[in-house]
């Protein structure tokens, strides 16, 4: 008996998503248990609306390397809560397209999803198996060695911090860049903007993460000491920095806008120091916001990145086969050197609406074995890059599946 | 008899300058008549502060490779409008060095330091002759085909509003991003930004350079019009866009503040036209500002620019050695198919304090021969990727000249 799946992508974009898509498209088509591969657009809301395309006539391996290095997220994505009085229709939009495996590619936000649909089709003495993929550029997923995605952020972070130093020295005057990096509450692609400090520059020479409570005065103290011996002060600041109160930093003066998991719209911390900074020092002051850049910016993947992301997509399908479910797949370290993961399985009720957070023990950033830690946990994450199969205008072709 | 030489970087900064300076030490390495070659701190501010090194030392392929993929300027930068009463020190320091040949390379303002410069040294009857090398990002250098630099930037902006055009379609809401980029008066980078449109795609859908009044109100009904057909609106926008008295759009609400030679420092054009579309028609809505990434992205750089910026460097030398002066060096364009440059040269009085612009035949973005053009004019410098020496992490190396 041949089985269908369905397939849906959930949360914010990232650059390592549709390769978790494509390593899962590939491995079901090569699965003779399956017979139709579904995708859900725009995630469960998609399923809601009876939104599902049929991707069986996509498999070739051109399509799917493009898929690979297609930034975003070809299926779409909601952000969406999903609340019990709509589980009998997501069951009947299930039982229409005859699926037996349903994979939800996301956050923890999307967890919590696959946690409740798998809790509800168990109670309800339905065969339907619920996996979680994870994808998030904050790394911020419990358990997991790391998330899909992070690591060609933090590889973008990384490169183009590192350029920006090399940009804001060029002027024998009193200066402060401030990079804006993405993190609401965890610092972890900050860290990687962090690395050029790592790797023996002195820059950036502050750096700025949720965990650790940001006060606006040692800020200041802080640059002015510095500018006693550097003429151009790079800091990276997480957009998500409180204060020691639990407050963001900068948070009166913004939209005060909540997104629907309750999460406020952050924006404009880079732009808040920027002004402190000029009205406080008045040097020369720029802030720059990485923007969707940092989880966009496909043109420098990390190829670690990619093939890890394919390669969890591929293993979800394994998993649910034998028939796993209410559980999310999860990277496991196996050594450093070399640098080696296994990819394995957590129930999803461990990783839904859990955050995490750089440990307490990377705190002391100044300190040389704590930067040795992070570089040996970090750099192999960014390492190696893909070749983008290009149209003959030598722009990178991509992919989404209408 | 041998000679010195002294060359400096104004300005400011770009991907592709340090290739320029790496032809020029290159080139004059290689020359019999030429003994030592000193770089200026900071342009000619470095010279006014005999803030000069030797950079005989430096030279061997490792560094020189080094260099044409180091971003920014490796002996650093100034905005110094010169003035005729520190001609004599200027003649000074050169006459201390016994400096023959003078390089400048740099942008329009750079070009006015080598005509005063050239027309001091005539007037007085002294032999020092004065050469400028072309670079700004901005492409806006008359005469020139292009500028090095433009290339390299025009690559990273269209690729990455490309990126962004993936990221901004996930939700199947109304939304409007707008993309801005540098541009004071000409819209060559915005133009760059609307490649994937003149390629065939439907987005960006809406381009403003400065060179074409920009009409609030049009703008406005030109989303809402969008909007009936698509959900995610893509816009890209030159910061110097202004209405049609030729007022800085969005100028109210800045700083006002002014450089060195009376610019107005222009930010936030992108921002202002967020509040603005958020305010009247109230969906969501983002402004992204590619900031200084689009002028030091240097791990996106255009194979083709730098190494014509490297070959410029190199031409310099050998019109200088043949007793030009008072000229700066141009790109001729041969040919199309294949692309093929000549590096000539113009008097400097021709380029000095002039603005290029996009040419008014292309104003009419939407016609399919305007868009053929410019994709022939654009597309070749694009064109290749450099492959970057790296650390044992895979990090770029970077060099500065100190």
């Amino acid at each position: 008996m041949k089985y269908n799946i369905l397939v849906g992508q959930s949360g914010g974009p990232s650059v390592a998503i549709n390769a978790s898509l494509a390593g899962l498209i590939k491995s079901a088509s090569n699965n003779i248990n399956i017979n139709n591969i579904y995708g859900a657009k725009n995630g469960i809301k998609g399923v809601l609306c009876d939104n599902i395309i049929k991707l069986n006539d996509f498999i070739n391996d051109t399509n799917l390397n493009i898929l690979c290095q297609t930034p975003s997220m070809a299926l779409g994505s909601c952000r969406y809560k999903l609340s019990s009085d709509v589980y009998p229709k997501i069951k009947d939009i299930f039982l229409k397209y005859n699926i037996k495996y349903f994979f939800y590619i996301g956050g923890n936000d999307s967890m919590d999803t696959v946690l409740k649909l798998d809790n509800y089709f168990k109670d309800n003495l339905i065969d339907i198996k619920c996996i979680g993929i994870p994808k998030t550029i904050d790394n911020d997923l419990t358990i997991t060695d790391h998330t899909p995605g992070y690591g060609s952020s933090a590889k973008y972070i990384s490169n183009t911090v590192n350029e920006i130093i090399m940009d804001s020295q060029i002027y024998p005057i009193k200066s402060v860049t401030i990079v804006e990096v993405m993190g609401r509450n965890s610092g972890f692609l900050t860290l990687a903007g962090a690395l050029p400090f790592f790797l023996g520059n002195n820059t950036p020479h502050i750096i700025a993460i949720p965990e650790v409570p940001f006060d606006e005065d040692n800020f200041i103290n802080k640059i002015v000491s510095i500018q006693n011996n550097h003429n151009n002060i790079i800091c990276v600041i997480s957009e998500g920095i409180k204060n020691i109160h639990g407050e963001y930093i900068g948070e009166s003066t913004k939209s005060g806008k909540k997104d629907i998991f309750g999460h406020s719209y952050l924006s404009g911390v880079g732009k808040y120091l920027e002004n402190l900074v000029s009205s406080i020092i008045g040097c020369k002051v720029r802030s720059i916001e990485l923007n969707v850049m940092q989880r966009c910016s496909s043109h420098i993947a990390s190829k670690t990145d990619i093939e890890e992301a394919f390669k969890i997509g591929e293993k979800a399908i394994e998993f649910a086969l034998n028939g796993k479910t209410g559980i999310t797949l999860v990277y496991n370290r196996i050594s450093n050197n070399p640098y080696k993961i296994e990819i394995g399985y957590v129930d999803v009720a461990e990783v839904a609406n859990q955050v995490k957070t750089v440990p307490s023990k990377w705190f002391e950033l100044d300190n040389d074995s704590v930067q040795s830690e992070i570089c040996e946990y970090l750099l192999p994450l960014i390492k190696g890059d893909i070749s983008h199969m290009q149209d003959e205008n030598g722009f990178p072709i991509y992919i989404k599946l209408n």
